[in-house]
């Protein structure tokens, strides 16, 4: 097969649209030839359960699995009987980006909360987190957060545990969806466990794919007495990869050493240089029209432009449209972005909005 | 990462157990660096639609997933109404390996039938398609067979006629499980199409992962008014790949010379001669106690071995049982079995069951 | 048996606490004795589909079940493709009452709307339905609206046929949660097909229990191209009498002559007595401290009281909190609400609110 | 409401073609009038806990729903987890007539079993009791029978509980759909908790209409263990009513005196009467071509008719085909069949198939 493709291009769309990091690639050549038993019984996989203890805690368990939809909603039913349901932000992944799965898959009834920045707060979980025992409503028993959100923002970890304790006290369970908890670990300037088990969070959806994997997602269960049936669950959910070694020794690429940090490090430090470069050249009073809608906390920066600006802009930089009513766009920056690639687009935006 | 594993152990347990063809692996670096629209708008993707209609016809569109079970219930999805029922063979993936998914992810009732071979027929087909219009009754509007079957048999071209002649005529779609279609293909001789679209197939689950894939299977769909919503069920059955690039690479890789057809020509003669050997030491009476429970036509060879047999043979070389009951064992080929693993395998045969 | 309740006892809480009445208890003593055909090709659910044409108009089907969830449910997974999605207001019973029931019977999202008094508009709508075409949004294909609602208020004509223009020029469907149709009917002072066939509706809830029936309730599909698979879809969601001629027979009892509507427009009126009577003692200084906090439309009284007027006033009238944060409470009159009982009970209130 | 049938006619179609038992009517009378807590929590609720603990035993508990497919599908999703499966005779409602409702609503797999007689046996449920642990089989952890089984015999005491002692042996709990529990009853000469609680049994799908009642089944739970979350399940499956009083003071008119064990023993009487007039016109030669496929064991009786008789017949009697393929019928009988009737039928198939 020939490449098809400009290797050079970058946007910022999403951190979906870079490839893989080249010692990912590497990894997966090591774990290749001879036979290893499939469906998780591997070395690698093996090896990769040790390696999520050493940095989640002894009790942790993972189970690999393909995609984040399929890490979410896995992890939720696992945390769930029948009768239960999840509270969430209404930005949150689960329900503004998953298509339903989480309902179709598993009958899992999402209950909703309007928040100002993606994070909720125990006064918001509250709004939704009643009614057990009626049996008419179905019963609150999990709340779900998202580290860092779909906005780019960041939980600290005292609100982390706020939200966990609040929840906890009222018999519900905590899942992180961790699509991007790398450059929360990175944000937080925290090990994994401090905002995650010692945190009080039970269950989390460990990101690999953002963050330079081909592909794979893991379910990391840090309190084994929040799930049940996890192993059948994978299966029926179509998420048991037959060739597990390969989505683990891709783990174990970003984990051995620190390369899920470095990279996760790269691309928020590039999100901020892109907002700071921004706002440079408004004090400036070179660049107007252009404001932000959320702090930038993370890899992602969200900004308001002026009508018909992201088009134009568009024409060399691909990103997307948060809001096409209240020009609200998101630029998402990877571990691939490079300091030209900011410099090159801040460019552009500052021809497009020059004073 | 470092190497984990020994490279050079094989066994004969499953072609899930080996790992990816060193082309597969080149074109997954191919198709690297650089940001490509991700969920499937890019252009290795693109390029797979332009294979597929050239190998399957111009009718044909394809949806790459994640992995076999996803494929087949995505694809029998897409094909039923609500209240559709798919008969099939008992020995089907989907009834006895996929633990219940196509009952829990989307409702579907299985209609299965006993069969000597793996193989459905007109005539058994008909055991479960009636009732059509009884609201009783989940109503029978899909036929699945598998190509080549779960016990190494395969189907005739004429004999898939006359199945898809026989459903069309009650009013049912045919989907094929092709998680071995290459070695259908090769065992055939024919081209793909001869015995899919040009055989009145409606829908394929085109198999990678066990011809030399990391991951990753297609849903390839030959009668577009067979299957209905297909993007997005895809997306809410979670098989939906971020990264699609490197799953459309990795069928190219096999797919646009014939490396597909090699890898799975050379699985079906590594049987085709271990079942020769063995043979020939039966009929020399240096081996005693053994017998042939299938034919061998494809990749697969099923036997039967007196008490204790299998146990001690597995000290060396892993295979499984099909049936503890019976004696009954499953040896697979795969791509990378050499003819001193048979010749090996052999020879501890006939030290096992020597007369 | 022997009687164990008290049958003068009657009190606020909800229509669904009244018995039958007695024309729908005589119309199943007519109906029973020797064999008639189950599951509805008996003489009396035949006739109800000659009345309910009469009703609703030529094209309409009946399709009578158990209850109110199992009517919704049903009509809305006939109306909606597995990846379908239904915009309904945050108070709609589909979404606030019924366990999640359509979550997890048939895998629907949910996408609700906050609304102040219970009524969903174009513009409402519109905050939802959104995204088609988009792979990673459950597709809103229907809207389903309640008349009258849960907060007591009440549709116009007008105001139906702009929901229904929004919809349909956006390529969905309407379905109309009639749980309460008839006091509706009793309030427009109008015909059953000015303010459902005539208005656009596509799909009806007819409600049969809180209007005197035993129990039963009926989809009423108007426009039959709007569903798909009813007869199937009824049977598996347990929705099937067998004996299906006393759900017929007790709607046929309601509806042959006019007890539907005797029965609403007195529940109806003893709403707005109550109301009345309430306002007279606010305005003459007699009562202070009680306001209501919806319109009085139909049969249901929406009420805020000071803290602890309710539970004291619950030591003899049965009535529930709609917030107990927000002291409202919910007073339903229903068919055999008399007078007197509305007299008491303003007595009462009187007592307890005097000024 | 006037009357628009036959009240003469019957026929030995179903049990369900018959209406319901004057003293059925007379309790929902007795029930009316007056308000009563909705959802269950009404005095008429009670008084049936309270009989059917009398009935059952003190750890029993009793919970209302609307039918048979209702009450089957709610006791078995309360009884296994999301991965767990149902091993029954491929006769059994749920599996053949029940139109996938099991799969459908609550994603359970069934693994059938073919039986000469309808009736499991611990070798039986072996064929598909096993594979506990492996991910890719949904796990059978419980068994599913039907007391009488649709083929209309009967299940000993002593093979009952060698089914249960089996079943929970091996970590499966017992499920009996009852649907004709009074007719075994009768047939056994047993009270209901001696073939119940005292053989093992852990929840029963109690029947009250085919035995007289308007609508309404009761789930049973003998073993308070075996199930998780009931009363969410019966609301989130449609099966709750509203005015549940009626359901429970018609199960009241049944239990409360022995209605229930007089109509039973009424009906298999009759059946019993049916095959002894045909045997012995069968041995004194008037009748030929007649023979019975399945034991007379409760009110079926099932019989092999010359090709054609069948539909003659059928122009004076109703019944149905139960295998259009080799001629089989069945006769049911009811509560009201009569000696006459059946006397007239013995004489038109004596006609029929005159010597």
């Amino acid at each position: 097969m020939t490449r098809l493709h400009d290797p050079e291009l970058r946007g910022f769309a999403s951190d979906n649209y870079a490839g893989a990091h080249p010692e990912v690639l590497a990894a997966i050549a090591e774990a290749n030839d001879g036979h290893q038993i499939s469906y998780g019984e591997d070395v690698y996989t093996e090896r990769l359960h040790e390696r999520i203890r050493e940095l989640f805690g002894e009790r942790s368990e993972v189970f690999p699995v393909f995609n984040g939809t399929g890490a979410n909603v896995t992890a939720l039913t696992a945390m769930l009987p029948r009768w239960g349901a999840v509270v969430s932000s209404k930005t949150a992944h689960i329900h503004s980006d998953e298509g339903g799965a989480p309902e179709r898959v598993s009958g899992l009834k999402l209950l909703t909360v309007e928040t100002p920045d993606g994070k909720l707060t125990p006064e918001l979980i509250d709004r939704e987190a009643w009614g057990w025992g009626d049996e008419h409503r179905a019963q609150p028993l999990a709340v779900s957060i998202t580290q860092t959100t779909e906005l780019g923002t960041l939980y600290s970890i005292d609100e982390l545990k706020a939200i966990t304790a609040h929840a906890h006290g009222k018999g519900m369970t905590v899942h992180m969806d961790g699509a991007r908890i790398a450059n929360a670990a990175a944000a937080l300037g925290a090990d994994l466990r401090e905002f995650t088990t010692d945190a009080g969070i039970d269950v989390v959806s460990f990101g690999g794919t953002k963050n330079g994997m081909l592909y794979g997602e893991a379910i990391v269960v840090l309190n084994p007495d929040a799930v049940d049936g996890l192993i059948y669950l994978r299966k029926f959910n179509m998420q048991l990869a037959s060739k597990m070694r390969f989505i683990s020794a891709q783990f174990l690429a970003l984990l051995e050493d620190d390369l899920w940090l470095r990279s996760a490090s790269h691309s928020n430090a590039m999100a901020a240089h892109l907002r700071r470069s921004l706002e440079d050249r408004i004090a400036d009073g070179s660049v107007t029209g252009l404001s932000f809608s959320q702090a930038t906390e993370s890899n992602a920066v969200f900004a308001v432009l002026p009508p018909g600006a992201a088009d134009r802009l568009r024409e060399s930089f691909r990103f997307y449209d948060w809001s096409a009513a209240t020009g609200e766009v998101r630029w998402m920056c990877s571990f691939d972005t490079t300091e030209a690639d900011i410099d090159a687009f801040v460019d552009a935006i500052g021809r497009e909005l020059a004073a």
